[in-house]
């Protein structure tokens, strides 16, 4: 129930187009679980922990292989107004999205010849301004890597099966100007609005452009690949930086 | 329970990697709905209905504006294996379908300024041979163009708000060849898979690229835009054409 | 939003009180279904699909015994104005009607010892004008007889367990005259209806009459047996002639 | 968990097929409840208690008019063995059961023009050996005979709208005999089943006959309706001794 | 829809605060359940009935040991004005007190090394004028006793693993007074209002205090914990006398 | 699937039985919402965000009357072993431990004559060691203390109708001995198991006792809640200084 915001907010305060929002990455950040990292995009704040455990879904069972899935949520209040939880059924909006980091997330591997385990990640969403998918598969991917880590530390597989990182990142189009890491307010006002999840290796895993208030013309596309591009370099060189600490143990 | 096809099955037997499945658009082929069409691509075929309700839902009621919206279903033996009827939660499949039709068809207007009505597209997947959302699109473009077109020859609306249409296509990357409009087996075997719709003026609607079996260079990625293009424009044209005839009137 | 019917369309129109509206039945129309048939009866269309799946319900498990049952469901748009799809909970009608469908195409055989299959007919109404049930019933025959042959011509069966046809047909009073086969707005001024399923034996394997807007005389259920007697005659005749055809053989 | 019965049990020891079970009506069993009865054949006994409500659902709301409706459960143990609460979704068989008690009673009225009030009866069952549904409906008759003239008796309604009574029976064929009012063991042994529910005029307000295990023939189904005519006339005479007596009030 | 009592209703006319209302225990009150017992505390009426079960939930399967549990609801007319049966989701309240039964009736034992049996008792209410839940527990501990009795007397248990009986009553506090077995009035009226179920041995199973219209000093609950110790003494020696009967066995 | 703590940890290393563990309340924690404060009790940590809402529950609307409510959540990985989300039914301990939040926030007031606003607190726990229950209390208190300041602060109430302040803590008897505030550990091996809830006039709101795994005589009762008023005052003071600081507003 806050107040609205005054119309006269000015919109990227000294941040320039191509300019991501302040990121953070915390690795190690939920004592318990086998891999996890909260991570920052701006206000947005996102806690993801991934769970290592046997077994796989029925439709993998006996067939050797393992699994990598994930789950999103929002606590209610990470918006600035209230919003029910999904506690009957899961709406189209959360389901999208799951699904969404769970493809990027198995995109870090090639394949799933690691056992009967399932490394599932819970994204919950602790501040939400914007841009909780891609900062969820950002955090994700820190998470899943440690995950894997882990069991090889413990003996439980001889090499991680990971291959490569992926990190996402929005891009949109405000009032005609291509503009990376959309905050909330942006994203409300982009007639084009383009989620890109993309491989360390430099390869496309995810390309989601919708216009719902507007179209696009190719040339708008390609200007905004270009700023994801850029934005998703950076956000994988913190990626590597960060791992590239030794592993957190979970107590 | 049909038994596994032969491996020896030759994939895309006299059809060029750009070329359509041979598509038809049966306008007005369901006699209670205000505008409908029965779509196929292929053995892929979609019964799209658009029904006409008053009033709006919750969040719009007292706005004076109007809603487009879409439902998507299979029915249980559209596929070679019967699958079950989603009567207890609607997946996320479906829910994630179900909402790209609907931001499609809200594209072919420029706002909801047309009173509080619901034109609502049902689209029911009678079989079920790939490609199924990008049907459903096509055809729901022109259940909902003569939804509105009922609305102003019954009085109800003084002028249609559709501006355009909008059309879709599948691409794919099979064995490192861009194709156009996979049908399921090639979907199964397709490295690379987007989902591309367009309007009629050219412009994107949506562009959602996926590569779970593997990622996606910049250069495949505007190979698989350069044939959706194509393919679009075909279907644009066969759209046009159908949509020329008289209005076929509900029974 | 059809607008409503003027209130001078003459009902039955030169249709006698004893004469069923135009039937069709059109066999192998599911192409990659073991047995199926779309049925009309006048403007009301269901597309029965059967399908053999290995396996039975969890009570059946260990018999060595089989099992047939029957799902039923509408398009959302089969009706003059849109109906919700049942995507929470399964309504009391639907239920009704679909364990009345699986009842009927049990009595086509005198056991289950055919093995651990489950023949399952799914009855998806595509156009609905009254009679959908005993439509269904009538076409989820020629499905089933078909599903079984399938499962002798491909080695699956010895021989096939059916013994006899069903078929079903409605029956209602109306301004004191029993007549045969009701549409929708007939049976909406019925005072009383009744559906009647019968064998090609010429016995009786349901009979459920229901007077809620007005009881009936012992006199009047005669009458209304002699005309369901008399229809179901026609319908079993049909039946035979389509079912002595070539067996249709999935995709 | 008890032991199974001795298959040399005797059935009907002492009764003829022409015989019911001992019959009790308990009129005004439930004190809350605006009209109640609670009835047994035989071993089976049901608690009907019918309420008044204000309002009316929402398809009848601002018609003036009322509604009479019917819910149906067992208690978990009111079987031989347990059986689990319907907590998560009303199963097909009470769906099927609650509607035809609903339409049953109200054939009792000839119309709802008593105001917007809402008069439902809870048949719940106590204890359950055959015949739950017929029992339930002729204890449900009594209550809301009750419930309506607790509504005259308070002054909400001038004159009771009931115009008639209705009881039911079950009928069935086993060992080729026709018998009156089956118990559990008899209903499991029936190849055809009948439920006929009649109004205190004579006449026929439901006839559902099954042939589940079995077809049947014309003459069978008349010798089943003769015996069926002949209980209902019984339990009517007992209905009419019952209501002679003063209403009882709730507390 | 009864009329609302009149104001001037004097409460507990002719019993002290420190008197239990009239209490009934029915033992074998379900012929088909291995234990039962109907309770009633004044108005408020319970049937409570034991089954036993071969199995455990899965998160005992394996383990050779038993399971204890409750099941609780109320009849839709138990109460003054219908409460709508729980049909799709079971609500807070029904849950917190199948809770609480169950673990008073796993008191009565020292473990569960009986082999995999589950004893399920269903507490369902019959009639409520305050303290279902005290009710339900005292009559629970006579039906789980039979149905363990019974699994000795049938050969399955060589001795049962019954090591003490559990009783409840409610007490609160009304307008300054402490008082004992609240009925439904008192209870609405109470500013606290506690549920203490003690064992045969005189000690504390559950002590639940709450004082949502108003907090109690320590002063307050030592008086309510005397009158607790006071009632349940009662109902234990009830219990102790209708338990020295002969074990009713099931039909 | 952390490896299970090996047997030889000794519990509470430096905590004498009568100590908490470390407390800290992070007031003003949750940026967007109107009250909020992250709790710890030990490893035990709770985010607890008060929402205000225009509006009360159907059955308060057009009482002039507000609400106060909770609801309670785990993130899936706050426990040692990952717990699934309550996605489709929510669970019986989840509904207790909401119901407990919400009768012990609203006894903070003497009445809801505060307009019709709802205020709800909603606690996710984001990590679990015991306690989750106590401490989400603890820390509600705080944030609803808060949401009532800003309604006071912005002017939508005169004054606050918070009258006093509730905490809450855990007391059990393990090996005869009776501690204060239980760890994870502590709670599984204890016999009995009490929550209390006291107020800042140092009364009780809730005195939850249970002894499922062993009954308590009068005088470990006593101990026990001797415990918990001595662990209750310092948490208290703690609030009391907390919420001496100004008033963070929300964002």
């Amino acid at each position: 129930m806050a107040d609205s915001p005054t119309t006269s907010r000015i919109l990227r305060v000294g941040r320039a187009n191509s300019d991501l929002r302040p990121v953070t990455l915390e690795r190690g950040a939920v004592p318990y679980a086998e891999g996890s990292c909260v991570v920052s995009f701006g206000r947005t704040r996102v806690l993801c922990a991934a769970s290592v455990e046997s077994g796989v879904p029925g439709w993998k069972k006996g067939s050797g292989e393992g699994w990598v899935t994930a789950e999103y949520a929002m606590l209610p209040r990470a918006t600035r107004t209230r919003v029910s939880r999904e506690r009957s059924q899961v709406g189209g909006r959360t389901q999208e999205i799951q699904r969404l980091i769970g493809r990027s997330v198995r995109a870090m591997l090639d394949g799933f010849a690691f056992g009967e385990f399932t490394v599932k990640v819970d994204c919950d969403v602790l501040q939400a301004d914007g841009g909780t998918r891609t900062a969820a598969i950002t955090g994700a991917c820190v998470a899943v890597e440690d995950a894997f880590a882990w069991m090889v530390a413990t003996g439980r597989l001889p090499v991680s099966p990971v291959r490569r990182r992926v990190a996402a990142i929005s891009v949109g189009i405000i009032d005609g100007e291509p503009r990376l890491d959309l905050d909330y307010e942006e994203d409300v006002r982009a007639g084009v609005d383009m989620n890109v999840v993309m491989s360390s290796e430099g390869r496309f895993v995810e390309v989601q452009g919708t216009g719902e208030n507007g179209t696009f013309a190719r040339e708008e596309l390609n200007a905004l690949l270009d700023l994801a591009v850029h934005g998703i370099g950076t956000l994988d060189g913190m990626q590597q930086q960060v791992l590239a600490q030794p592993l957190p143990m979970p107590v």
